[in-house]
C-alpha cells in the first residue's frame, strides 16, 4: 500500500517478529447490526434470547470478531507492501466477544516459506491473537499471506 | 433456534448429509462499505487502485465473503437447534469475489465426533463451499460446530 508509512517487504520479515495494533470497541448496537446483516441468530440479535442460549448473554458473531480483528491488523504496524492478501487461514474463538469489549491484536510471524517456482515471493504465516480488555483471548487466527520481495514491486 | 422451521438435532445428522442455501449478491458499494469498516485496503475500496493491485480489479475482502457465506448458511436449510455455534474453522479463498457476483453455499457434514465426557453433544464438522454464479469456488470453509441431542434442549 503506497500510501501507508513504511511498507514491509519480504526482506524486512523474520520468524518471531511481532506486531501490535490499536484498539477497537464493539457496542451492543454494532453487534446486532452486523448480525442482522450476516449472522441473524437470536444470541447475536437480542439480549433476552441470548440469555437463554449457550452464550448466556449477547455475543458478537465470530465473523464480526474476525472482521474487527482484520481492521486492527490492517491498521496496525504490520503494513505489507502491496497489501495483506490472505490465501487461507485457521480460526478459533475461545471466548465470546461481549458488548463494550475493547479488542486489540497481537501478531507474530511463525513461518516464511519461499515459493519454489517464483523467487520474488513467499507465503508468510502470521498468528494473530485477539484479546479483550481483560487480556482474555477471544480469537486466534493463523493466516497465510502472499508477500513479495522489494524488487518485484519496484518494477512495473 | 425455536422460531426456525424444523430445527435439526444431533440425531438428525449424518456424515455425507448435504445442505443448500439461497443466493446473495455483493454490489460494489457493499464491497467498499464493508472494507471501509473492516478491511480498509485500496484493492477493496477503490476501482482504480484495485486495477494496479494483485487482484487486478475491485475484490471483496475475504472477511466479507466469509460473512456473506455465514448469512447464506444460517438462512439456508442447515438449521441447528440452539443455533450455529462455531468453535473453530479453516478457511480458504481460491478466487476473489467481484462486484455483482451472486454467491450460494453448498455444505456437507464430513465428521461427527461425540463428546467423550458429555453424552448430550457432539462436535460436527461441516464443509461449506461458496460458489459464484459461474460455479467457481470463491471460499471453502471447514467449521467445527457444537450440536446437541434432542433431549438436552428439551430440558430446562
Amino acid at each position: 500500500m503506497k500510501d501507508q508509512p513504511k511498507p514491509l517487504y519480504l526482506e524486512d520479515l523474520h520468524v518471531g517478529q511481532r506486531f501490535t495494533s490499536g484498539q477497537y470497541t464493539l457496542s451492543a448496537d454494532q453487534i446486532k447490526a452486523f448480525a442482522a446483516e450476516f449472522d441473524p441468530q437470536p444470541f447475536h440479535l437480542d439480549e433476552a434470547a441470548a440469555e437463554n442460549s449457550v452464550f448466556r448473554g449477547l455475543a458478537a458473531s465470530g465473523w464480526h470478531t474476525a472482521a474487527a480483528s482484520m481492521r486492527l491488523l490492517v491498521t496496525g504496524d504490520f503494513r505489507i507492501a502491496g497489501g495483506l492478501v490472505g490465501l487461507a487461514g485457521e480460526i478459533e474463538w475461545p471466548k465470546p466477544v461481549r458488548p463494550g469489549d475493547t479488542l486489540r491484536v497481537e501478531s507474530e510471524i511463525t513461518e516464511i516459506l519461499p515459493s519454489r517456482t517464483k523467487p520474488d515471493r513467499a507465503v508468510v504465516t502470521i498468528r494473530s491473537v485477539t484479546v479483550n480488555q481483560n487480556g482474555e483471548q477471544v480469537q486466534v487466527m493463523t493466516a497465510k499471506l502472499l508477500v513479495f520481495r522489494r524488487e518485484r514491486l519496484a518494477k512495473p
